[in-house]
């Protein structure tokens, strides 16, 4: 284990911690503006590394889906770039002063937005989150130290030092971003113990990772990613409207954690709405698992097994669910769910306001597909992922969630009696 | 181990948190006075309960400052009763809606703020924080599950069950408070791992519990309490002010985790101000452990190891170390410091603002006691602890800081393209 050279780069992300926190808007965003610029100059050494993590990666039998994650080219690396000059011209959470008042004794009390301090990132073979997490962090004055997957390391390390380079350009520490290099797991375990100089940790990736991280980590930890969503089709719904989001939240993009996972339908309506489900469904490919009273109503429902009312499959896919009531219905949702997105069709005002009461999870809709649990979509400009705890963050995590407060009080002379 | 019955117990919280979650504010409020009521009139039983802890802690040795913390009698229970009431009588959190607009496609989003669920309070012998907990848990509609000192195990029992009955009597599920009563260290640490049911963990006591719930618990946990609190005499400072808070924040009371353990003082200002300190001071018989070029001012100032500048001493001893510089004060508090509470005294204001950006704590003070970080004195009416982490509440945690939000979206069938 690397542990002598792991605890310098922790100790060295602490030290730059005051001075990145210190930066005012103007220098934060001209750096921004200067390693989108770098990144984009130095696109040909970028690509040659890439290539490399290619070569390994096609050499150890990688599957094409994840070897078209690690792949980066021009086109990708400008996406980069953009995305940095995008966040410059986000509004900068830092200074924001919230719930100031005078107390009795004539102290002034507020709380100070401030940056969190040293951001740790954990993540797998995606070699833009590189650039996009350092970008966040960095607008919100926090310090980060990334843990790339092995596999994008030489591409993560090419991004990581031109980013270096770039911010001692404009006189800013270098330490801003660090990459812990080694692809020893141990080492990995070894930095969720570094709650001394690390705020705090935010894996990014499977469940497998996220759930490590959690067991592992003396760091505090926001849990992001995993959703198993349900669209529940009430038995007062708008059949066509019901359709429309249900297709939307399964089949508009497959592989993320706001696509739907399964329905859950009133049995009032199951007759009338699910031959058409199904028929819309079926012109997406999407194999459908129901339970006996789904499957009474289509013959192309298999069989639905407990544990798939439990599995999110970023697949074409979908579990179906009856219910008769929309009490039921809550009830299946809370207990299978990731609390990440869930969405009830209903044209009925008190069933409505039932489940925004009563459901569990980050983001609660009526009568819209879950496909919208996203930074961009709720406004943030952008995201660092989707947080599915409940301290802290929930949902979407842009800017400002990447901040803490301190308490700043004005006194002249106050002591307690 | 007991481990059956705890997850058990963890399964029922659980369960109990939608219906508790849902309880409207007048529902709270009645069952709240109801508690009150109940504890004053079963006071017998509970001073018996407690008479039996107390027996036990002097036939274990324990010292009297503990037996008066662990004791109760008529008028601790009236004040219990009292605390109740007054949470009864605070704004209810629940239901407030933030940051609501309308996006571009027509759907409302805003922020809702929602109970956390389960909390799990871990704390000594201290059998009032039972009620304490409880009430504030309570009317922010979150369960609570107790897991008090085996000390004051009969004391903390009695109260529970008068509690849960007193619910009961309200239609309200007993369930909102559950008492782990097991003695076992490993329950305790088995709770820790409970993180499927418990969604917050609230460590109240020791610097050796808190660490102790870091380092082993699953649920994310927030760190309360322990606070080596600095005064820094900037060369500006006003003489008067800066003896009245210093004699304030080190004596007004010791074992509070607000007091002042450290004197940090302006090489320009020593000669005038630290006799005076050391007068002041020693009137209330703090002893005074000083670096080298304090104890050159006073031979009353005995010599402190690096280690004191590190220790909460919650007792009538100070540190004072000088400084050439507010940079240098500043450097060394967020070295030594537990980021809870820090006071500079100046009338500088270049220095006083330089200060305020740049320590690192909880509660950044100008011209004012550290004593003043606390719930009541902030203005929100009661608190459960003083987080010293940066995530989720920092500071003194009121009500507010007991609850979450989650998104809640109305849509009239918005899907994304």
């Amino acid at each position: 284990m690397e542990s002598f050279n792991l605890e310098n780069i922790c100790r060295a992300a602490a030290d730059a911690k005051k001075g990145i926190g210190c930066l005012n808007t103007n220098e934060k965003n001209e750096a921004l503006l200067s390693v989108a610029d770098a990144l984009v100059k130095n696109e040909a050494a970028i690509i040659e590394a890439n290539m490399k993590d290619m070569e390994n990666g096609r050499q150890n039998g990688m599957k094409s889906a994840i070897l078209d994650r690690l792949f980066l080219n021009g086109d990708r690396i400008e996406a980069m770039a953009k995305g940095l000059r995008k966040v410059a011209g986000l509004p900068d959470p830092i200074g924001e002063v919230m719930d100031m008042s005078k107390r009795p004794n004539g102290m002034t009390v507020g709380k100070r937005r401030v940056p969190i301090g040293v951001i740790g990132i954990i993540y797998e073979a995606r070699p833009n989150v590189t650039s996009d997490a350092f970008g966040l962090c960095f607008k919100s004055g926090n310090v980060c130290i990334l843990k790339g997957g092995s596999d994008a390391i030489n591409s993560t390390r090419a991004i990581v030092n031109i980013i270096r380079k770039a911010l001692e350009g404009c006189n800013i520490d270098a330490n801003a971003v660090t990459l812990i290099e080694s692809a020893d797991r141990a080492v990995t375990k070894e930095f969720m113990k570094m709650n001394k100089y690390v705020d705090l940790l935010i894996p990014r990736g499977s469940a497998g990772l996220i759930r490590a991280t959690m067991e592992n980590s003396t760091i505090p930890v926001i849990e992001t990613g995993t959703g198993n969503c349900h669209v529940y089709v009430d038995k007062d719904a708008d059949i066509n409207m019901a359709l429309n989001i249900l297709v939307n939240a399964k089949t508009q993009r497959i592989g993320v954690c706001n696509a739907c996972e399964s329905l859950v339908i009133h049995r009032n309506i199951i007759g009338e709405f699910l031959p058409k489900a199904v028929s819309a469904l079926k012109e997406h490919n999407v194999e459908i698992r129901g339970d006996k009273e789904a499957r009474d109503i289509s013959g192309e429902i298999v069989s639905a097994t407990d544990e798939d009312f439990y599995t999110e499959y970023l697949d074409y896919i979908i579990s179906v669910r009856t219910v008769g009531s929309v009490e039921e219905a809550i009830d299946h949702i809370n207990e299978h769910n990731t609390k990440h997105s869930e969405t009830i069709i209903t044209e009925n005002y008190e069933t409505a306001c039932k489940f925004l009461d009563e459901i569990d999870a980050a983001c609660v809709y009526v009568n819209a597909s879950t496909r919208f649990t996203d930074g961009e979509e709720f406004g943030f400009g952008a995201e660092i992922g989707i947080s599915t705890q409940k301290l802290h963050a929930r949902g979407p995590m842009g800017l400002r969630e990447l901040t803490t407060y301190k308490y700043v009080i004005y006194g002249n002379g106050q002591i307690r009696n």
